[in-house]
């Protein structure tokens, strides 16, 4: 998916929600647990709720692995369901020697259908470019992320002024265009939303830590919104587990929904040119 | 594995070779191609032909995941495989906020069965010290790595004048002991070995790069070296392909031979106390 048409999926959906498939299976509801693949059953339950309010859905691969061979069955499937006109994330924040991230690039990309994977800078660009050489595919760097160990390190100033998280930022948009690269930028540092666009205007970036994390909707959109939309949203643990009952996949829609219309009115006050 | 038990190892083999398992599907020979499990029996015969010339294996996951479900299938066997006397690393390199962190370190501590895995530090304290909680368990961070990309962030100074890689391992020392904590150090940086051990003197060092990536066995050795023996020099390409005809156990078993020998010599030079 091109970032043009991912700009026309936000104007046409009038979201930037995007839904974070944490799915844990001690989480699942008992109406869900008698299926025969839970985590697939529930994951297509939550996609059939909440595909008409969000543009975007972010499986996160730590929650397959932990199932063995079985969740990367559970995640193929959750895959293949999603429908085309929604860009999907594989949130893995891989990163390794060169060829060693062809490998995982390989598995995103052509071993699954993945449009995008989260990727950690820690080791530099020999191990960002690998995913970058995939034709219409999008790396989404670790810029600053939503967690309290961001001040560790992604915080600390360099010897010329920048922070971190800055540093990244600025090497990785010489390495790839705001076609390919997105970043991570949490929600929990919403001072920072407007001196990050700023370093990076036309970039997408993906942001984590609303809802159960505490970051501010409003704010993140106040300042990251750019000409092309510019935002994805995730929300996790907000929606799929909006309720432990039988009803989950209704409450995840309200929950979706509610981001969505604060959303819809938010795209509201910038029409397209 | 404690590190007691590791350095007992380490002194009974006379060895601290670590066995790198970066199976690839297209560099196995034919006479492998024709069995059920492929990688799982070319594994099998590496683990065979070496298991008493090294202390570790280091299945790599970027290699089992591109094969998908099968391959995660693949690994588990091979782990099941890998005699209990050996350390085994989980080469992943993960880290993301603390509830998925955790799920990874059930990934591979508890639905799998590793002794360690490698964590990526860019994300902070919360995302490593979830794999801190596994009793018996190792986090193995990435400190200094053995890529090009090294020079991107890792080498960049601080305002306080560390270099980030040194920011990475004192804060890191301050979450962990050497009982729990080993660090990434690459073999193709043999001039930092000397301030390395300087910083962390009493932890192990995974020390990849050497073989195919030009790194020098002696240096890392003369100066990585503590009273624990310290040291993992990991060797994947080199071994695993040292042949790629029906012969390809027996040349990997000569590579491994050849690390081996050498790392005997250098023993020798210092008694156990």
């Amino acid at each position: 998916m091109t970032r043009a048409e991912l700009y026309q999926q936000i104007l046409e959906k009038k979201s930037y929600l995007c839904v974070g498939l944490d799915t844990a299976p001690e989480r699942l509801p008992e109406s869900v647990k008698q299926e025969k693949d839970p985590i697939f059953a529930f994951n297509k339950a939550i996609i059939d709720a909440t595909q008409d309010l969000c543009v975007a859905y972010k499986p996160n691969l730590a929650f397959y692995e932990a199932m063995g061979p079985q969740g990367w069955i559970s995640l193929q499937k959750t895959l293949e369901y999603i429908p085309d006109t929604h860009f999907t994330i594989a949130d893995a924040k891989r990163g390794d020697i060169g060829n060693t991230s062809r490998r995982y690039a390989s598995a995103f990309f052509e071993q699954m259908n993945f449009d995008s994977v989260t990727v950690a800078p820690y080791m530099g660009v020999d191990s960002v470019r690998p995913f970058l050489e995939f034709e219409g595919k999008w790396v989404i760097l670790l810029a600053l992320t939503s967690n309290q160990g961001s001040q560790d390190f992604q915080m600390t100033t360099q010897e010329n002024g920048q922070p971190l998280y800055e540093k990244v930022m600025r090497k990785a948009m010489s390495w790839a265009n705001p076609e390919q690269l997105m970043f991570v930028v949490g929600a929990t540092h919403p001072e920072k939303f407007k001196e990050i666009r700023a370093i990076a205007p036309d970039h997408f970036l993906l942001v984590p830590g609303i809802g159960a994390q505490g970051g501010d909707l409003a704010k993140v959109s106040e300042y990251g919104w750019n000409d092309h939309g510019g935002l994805l949203v995730n929300s996790s643990r907000g929606i799929l587990y909006a309720s432990s009952g039988a009803d989950f996949a209704r409450a995840a829609r309200a929950s979706a929904q509610n981001l969505q219309t604060q959303m819809a009115d938010f795209i509201k006050r910038f029409p397209p040119a």
